[in-house]
């Protein structure tokens, strides 16, 4: 294998994809198991050429790709791996480093504190909160939980009807009972419905994964800091949104959290996987986490990333953080958000004016969560048939037991044009 | 910026990377602090060019890099990033899929499945297991244990005294008491002293990671078997020598686990990070991890792998793993293995040939345990003086109460002329 001959093919392979992405069809157009069918059931016994990697990968592979990086791709929270992020994955890869303990690493344990700064400073965060990187937003919080669990000895997670299921999923993990409150007309946890009692956490969401509504975090932390519980909040999708003064309303009481989850590979261009996770008590991280045998002992009084979370060893992920931050700069990336927010307005705008469709929640970012009158399976049958035609790519929820369609904007190569396409589709798709 | 002008650029510092890995100072010789004193405290109000980012790389991150792809990395497990699998890192992130259901990506869910069966023959492990991709052992090894709490509804893990911290902390995390059982004079479990009352699961251990004993499996099997216990075997280092039959002895039992992990990023010539989990038991990994809320139900009749683990995001870590298992072969993967076993053994005859050197445990794979006669602070010295500089990097361990030198091979660029060097330069540390 020439690295120099085959990497310049699979740059040229990226380059390509990247050019003709919006021309693909956004939803893989196959059944279960017909890419499987395609392969060969047994690895060969001697090497071949990257080359056949990439011609499979071409012909076999790409069918069965649903593409996340298409400007038509409005499902769950849109995504993009901003070009600077997915070179630096490149650079990442190279080095191969396995930060678990501060000199297998230094560049990427300090990075990673470092690019934890610039983003903390770019959100509007407090100054001084800890930082590390998780691979997702379920790993983040569960983290947040275990150290709460540790912090406080009790063992409830308190959270709305409509936080994320990766709540659930932590919860269930560490052996944590879950109350889930219920949430008001506008999907905001019920403060006047929260029982404390018992609780190590409370778990506020700014921006759900159905509707994007936002928890009213000031009084929760009034709440928690009453009754001594952890306060997490799960700012996966929204927090990024913070770049933008104008959209920090959403940030009020954030600041008296004891731990935050934003996903810079949700909203801040960063490639999968870079969930970012900040806290203002480290020590009760630590104390939940940290463990050293003996054949990790160093010399170095100095922390590693690895006590601060659930995984030992830790990819080089500061690095696509780094890239993006620096070659967007906060002006690049306010310009990504405010598009996105512009265009979501644009088409919640559309839906209202529309005779036989509605608006279904409040729209506060880059989320339009709409309907058109009939029952769900009509509605269902709009989502499914446009997703069939590899047009574009929705997805849906239940709200108040109604089948509602969400758009989500979030890819950085959206525009006008695909917005409006989308809305042709959907009234043709009638 | 211009993806393919920048690519190429990339791609070249990656080429020049790894054509000169070799001359670099193994181990980062920075203090703590050093590399975050030269970056900006603020990130930049207007993008930059990415060829900055590349220059910063080189000149300010790259003295605050330890080199786990120099041949002369011979810590902890020395690993390889082969380079079909840093390409194929750079096609993965081009993609940026995220993998939580078989829709989101057909492609990464099902090549996934495909290459853990690939790689379960290549290992020469039974046909049928269910295997997925988490990202670290650690995280296997939560999975595995929280699924053998749900099947056995038992809460205490039983391991060896030298199983690896990761149990450790996933008991911790899951709230599950550990009790931890003597070893014998070859650092393997003691089956005389295994006590399964009241236990959900023992973590038997392919290849610890102080000395790369083998605990055994047989005899754990039967308990296992006997008690209704979970049995998770950690092979997480040494599982890859099983795709050479001479080194299959080391995986007696192992057909009769209910989990096992084993990392291709260890020694399987994956980047990081790619770590394989595999049981015969889906159902009960499903039943500790499934949660499908309304805005993740599709029509399919089909498993997402993120029903087998904690995340629930996933990036496709397939497409590395299949561009290795591919370019590499079966051949090419056991001839890697071989040599590095060969070099090993190479070093051993040096070790135990010499007055005054010993060689502290069996060696079976490719890590050598060994020491200078005199006391800890006399071998904890050369390791420092060697590791100071930048010649090799060595770590260590602690047997019996004594301080105990651990050389891994496990580097694709290692030759034998490395291992001499290695040598000789311990020799001239007395």
């Amino acid at each position: 294998m020439s690295f120099r001959e085959d990497g310049a093919a699979a740059l040229d392979w990226a380059a390509r994809y990247l050019e003709r992405v919006g021309e693909l069809p956004v939803l893989a157009q196959v059944e279960p198991g017909d890419i499987r069918a395609r392969l060969p059931a047994s690895p060969p016994e001697y090497g071949e050429p990257f080359a056949d990697v990439l011609r499979d990968l071409d012909e076999i592979l790409l069918p069965g790709i649903t593409h996340w990086q298409s400007p038509r791709f409005f499902a769950y929270f849109a995504v993009s791996a901003g070009e600077p992020g997915i070179l630096a994955e490149l650079l990442a890869a190279t080095l191969n480093s396995v930060a678990f303990l501060w000199r297998t690493s230094p560049a990427s344990t300090e990075l990673e504190a470092l690019t934890l700064d610039w983003t903390a400073q770019l959100l509007g965060l407090p100054g001084g909160w800890h930082g590390h990187i998780e691979d997702t937003a379920s790993t983040s919080t569960i983290a947040a939980l275990a150290a709460a669990r540790e912090a406080t000895g009790r063992s409830l997670v308190v959270c709305s009807e409509h936080a994320h299921s990766s709540v659930d999923k932590a919860a269930r993990l560490l052996g944590l009972e879950l109350r889930k409150t219920p949430s008001d007309d506008q999907f905001r946890l019920r403060v006047d419905a929260l029982d404390l009692t018992d609780a190590a956490a409370v778990v506020a969401t700014v921006g759900t994964t159905s509707i994007a509504s936002v928890d009213p975090v000031p009084a929760l932390a009034d709440a928690c800091a009453g009754a001594g519980v952890w306060l997490h909040v799960d700012a996966a999708y929204a927090g990024s949104a913070w770049v933008c003064p104008e959209l920090r309303w959403s940030q009020a009481g954030v600041e008296r959290a004891d731990s935050l989850v934003v996903n810079a590979h949700k909203w801040l261009f960063t490639p999968m996987d870079c969930s970012l996770l900040w806290t203002r008590r480290p020590e009760d991280l630590r104390r939940a986490f940290s463990l050293v045998p003996e054949y990790l002992r160093t010399s170095e009084e100095v922390d590693s990333l690895s006590e601060y979370g659930p995984a030992l060893g830790r990819r080089f992920r500061s690095l696509k953080l780094w890239a993006i931050l620096r070659c967007y700069g906060r002006e690049g990336l306010q310009a990504r958000i405010r598009e996105a927010v512009r265009l979501a307005e644009l088409f919640e705008g559309w839906v209202r004016a529309e005779p036989g469709w509605e608006v279904c929640a409040p729209r506060h970012f880059s989320l339009v969560c709409f309907r058109h009158e009939g029952d769900d399976e009509h509605n269902e049958a709009i989502v499914e048939s446009l997703n069939r035609s590899g047009e574009l790519f929705l997805s849906h929820t239940r709200l108040h037991g109604r089948y509602v369609l969400r758009l989500a904007i979030g890819n950085e190569r959206t525009t006008e044009a695909d917005v409006r396409r989308a809305w042709e589709a959907l009234r043709a798709a009638l």
